[in-house]
């Protein structure tokens, strides 16, 4: 294993300059204009999954983006990794805000600038380089590797179920390994463990046929934009508790250890409220800010319109309020089952003065992995021997919906590992990802596979079962 | 008397043909491309007004489009007559939606179909020519008379309140009348006695600097759409009632008789209800719907806009959201104290978890007048006089702020006389007026000068004192 981490190190300036290359590629893949960019970057991808050492590299080609596949079977009776990436980056605009060229790769205090550089790019091709630092160097991976990487991360990753669906067999594995999140801060590598589901409606409220003037006709028919605020502010209580009747009842409480360990983190709460840029902290009462955004579930309104929102003062009662509403789930409310209750109480406190419709945009469900599993140990002791730190374990408010979607398909437990940071600026002007962390994280990939494929004695059903 | 209105019944045919081409003048004050069409209408006007007999007709230029004034001032002793009307007209999109050209004046089934028909020029035009009869057949008028008419109602009136200061002395009378209204009902001749006053405002509530991510930051902070939900739904009951304190403290209440007038009008309200396209009629409890939209107070939400509003579902936490708000106010309220009570309610509901701007938009005073006032009951005889019904006497639920600023520079007395109809589309495609109204409309013009002029004896003090 020494070997493979000289390699790495001896290689390092090589791996930058050759990561500079892939995120030349401007694969945006929300832009038509960039389509055959996107096309490029897919075979630039395949052609380096060959220069590392992979096999049976293809395209498979979807009704939008190709996904890229290769893979190394040379462990047998190993455990097997599915890693799971994207090559399309996020659109760049506003581009003047750029300090650099975005797709100019350009190396400042430590940081390599550039769109790509933390999601995804820079994390993939931080395992291209440890696939390679193995096979060059001891001919072979300590692991049963598969290799996908999907095209359309950025918009949806709309084929990329049908494409998982089209190849359950190739793609069977024993673990599934991301590397597409930040670590929890610069110098505190993490291990994620958790992550929130989603279930997302529209609420449309119709109270006449058309907008009227609100001297004419106010004080004759309800509001529309005022029933609404009526309902949305049943939703909650002052407390910020959700009053939707039975949201709580399946959501698992964190246990003690989870609190004291979120508790331990360098989470500042006064720089954390500074930079966001609000006069308070608000939330659940009884959690802590960590615990609610990573262990509390959520009723957010992300949207509203109705009547006259223009410049000035127009008197009009409107026909029509509109909502966007979502929630953010934990294990183990299931979307399907809160979606329910949510329009039940909808109903119930919906006033008849007025014809409400609720519409289901879409959901994922919660993941969440023992954090004393095999793999997740297996990984938190290849974070350590290359950042030279115990990784600290938590949880991610938002959802990773590929992590549902392996786990359904595959029944696939998985690892994420990421090495990006919370400023890396992953869809905004001058993303970044630190090289420090981007070399690291090669040498952490490599002990990854390493310790995955039981060097140290464990066999895959031993890794699972922790 | 009997020979003027001979003259207007010998007459009636060619007013319509000269209607018709005053309606052809495209005067759209809202749309620049049609800024030589206003000035072309005002000069047509001034040129009117010298046909039926005024004097001093001028253009008083504004910095918008000129007001038209004219008079006769040949009646010493006899009260004065201020007229106010407007000869602008709304714009006609969609264009489509009309069954002839807004501008092509076409009567069908006893309705002049044209933009302006109703909305003023019709109106005003009916005054014209009650002017005309008198002078025409007895060389006088029966009282003094005042015509200013602007040309930029359909735009705010921005100039007119300057033009109104700068020649108080010159337009200085007796009486207000405005015929710019409609009609209870076809076949029920009204006179408006009452209206609205309006206070406008605009809520603007920040949570954060900038939209969050709603998975990363769900829990964390406050969100301002649906801070802004909870802050309207505390503005009024599920009753329908404001809860702004002392809110109601001096609205006038609606005496005897005229709940026992309003009781008395055919109001249809299942008709109403289905014509609004509502699933019910709503509004404080303990009130008709007549007597909550004319003489009870509203709070209105006109507009609502926060975060994502697009097709589908962007999972975000807005950083602001926004609220115009407007409540209509009856008589004694006043717009500032009510506007003051409003800002104290909502400073203090406001959750501080956000931050909440308040802005003032616009407000005018409730207006009402007594129905047993001399100008009053010599417009009631008019009517009676040319309709052969006596009129309902009705409020109106919306604002006319040049009443208020009428009585505020000057101090008039208002006669509301309008003869339009409630379904006239004033502001719609297929504008209409009744062609027998509008002549009865001249004939009671033309009797309301002859009442007010002292006819019967009675002077301008015991006009206003009823």
């Amino acid at each position: 294993m020494n070997a493979v981490i000289d390699y790495i190190n001896t290689n390092r300036d090589r791996y930058l300059s050759e990561l500079k290359d892939y995120l030349a590629i401007p694969s945006v893949s929300a832009l038509p204009q960039h389509a055959a960019d996107v096309r490029r970057c897919a075979e630039w991808t395949a052609d380096e999954l060959r220069r590392v050492g992979l096999q049976n590299v293809k395209l498979i080609e979807t009704p939008g983006n190709p996904v890229v596949y290769g893979d190394w079977l040379g462990a047998p009776g190993a455990p097997t990794i599915l890693f799971y990436g994207h090559y399309d980056v996020q659109p760049v605009d506003p581009v003047e805000l750029w300090t650099t060229p975005p797709f100019e790769a350009t190396i400042r205090d430590g940081e390599i600038y550039a769109r790509g550089a933390a999601d995804d790019k820079g994390q993939i091709f931080m395992h291209f380089k440890a696939i390679e630092a193995h096979i060059k160097q001891t001919g072979k991976l300590p692991v049963n590797m598969k290799v996908v990487l999907e095209g359309e991360e950025e918009v949806g990753s709309e084929n990329l179920d049908n494409v998982i669906k089209a190849h359950k067999a190739e793609f069977a594995a024993d673990v599934l390994v991301i590397s597409d999140s930040p670590m929890f801060d610069r110098g505190i590598p993490s291990i994620c463990y958790g992550l929130r589901g989603l279930t997302y409606y529209q609420i449309d409220v119709r109270g006449t046929s058309s907008d009227l003037h609100s001297g004419s006709f106010g004080g004759a028919v309800a509001n529309p934009a005022m029933a609404l605020a009526q309902i949305l502010a049943q939703m909650k209580d002052k407390g910020g508790r959700i009053k939707i009747p039975g949201f709580y009842d399946d959501v698992r409480p964190l246990n003690e250890q989870e609190r004291s360990e979120f508790a331990k983190l360098p989470f500042n709460e006064k720089r954390y409220r500074k930079e966001l840029g609000a006069p308070k902290l608000f939330g659940e009462s009884g959690y802590s800010t960590l615990e609610r955004v990573w262990g509390r579930p959520t009723f957010e309104v992300n949207g509203l319109l109705s009547g006259f929102t223009g410049e000035g003062a127009k008197t009009v009662i409107p026909a029509v309020a509109m909502a966007k509403v979502s929630m953010r789930l934990v294990p183990d409310q299931d979307p399907e089952k809160i979606g329910k209750l949510f329009e039940v109480h909808l109903n119930k406190i919906a006033p008849k003065t007025v014809e409400v419709k609720v519409t289901r945009m879409h959901g994922g469900k919660p993941w969440m992995t023992d954090f004393n599993s095999g793999y997740v140990q297996a990984a938190a002791r290849a974070i350590e021997g290359a950042f030279g730190r115990t990784p600290v374990f938590t949880r991610e408010g938002g959802s990773i919906p590929v992590v549902s979607t392996f786990q359904e398909e595959l029944g696939l437990p998985t690892v994420l590992f990421g090495v990006g940071l919370p400023d890396e600026n992953a869809h905004a002007p001058n993303e970044k990802l630190d090289v420090s962390n981007f070399h690291n994280g090669i040498i952490a990939s490599a002990l990854l596979y390493q310790e995955i494929g039981g060097a140290n004695g464990k066999s895959a059903g031993e890794l699972v079962s922790g």
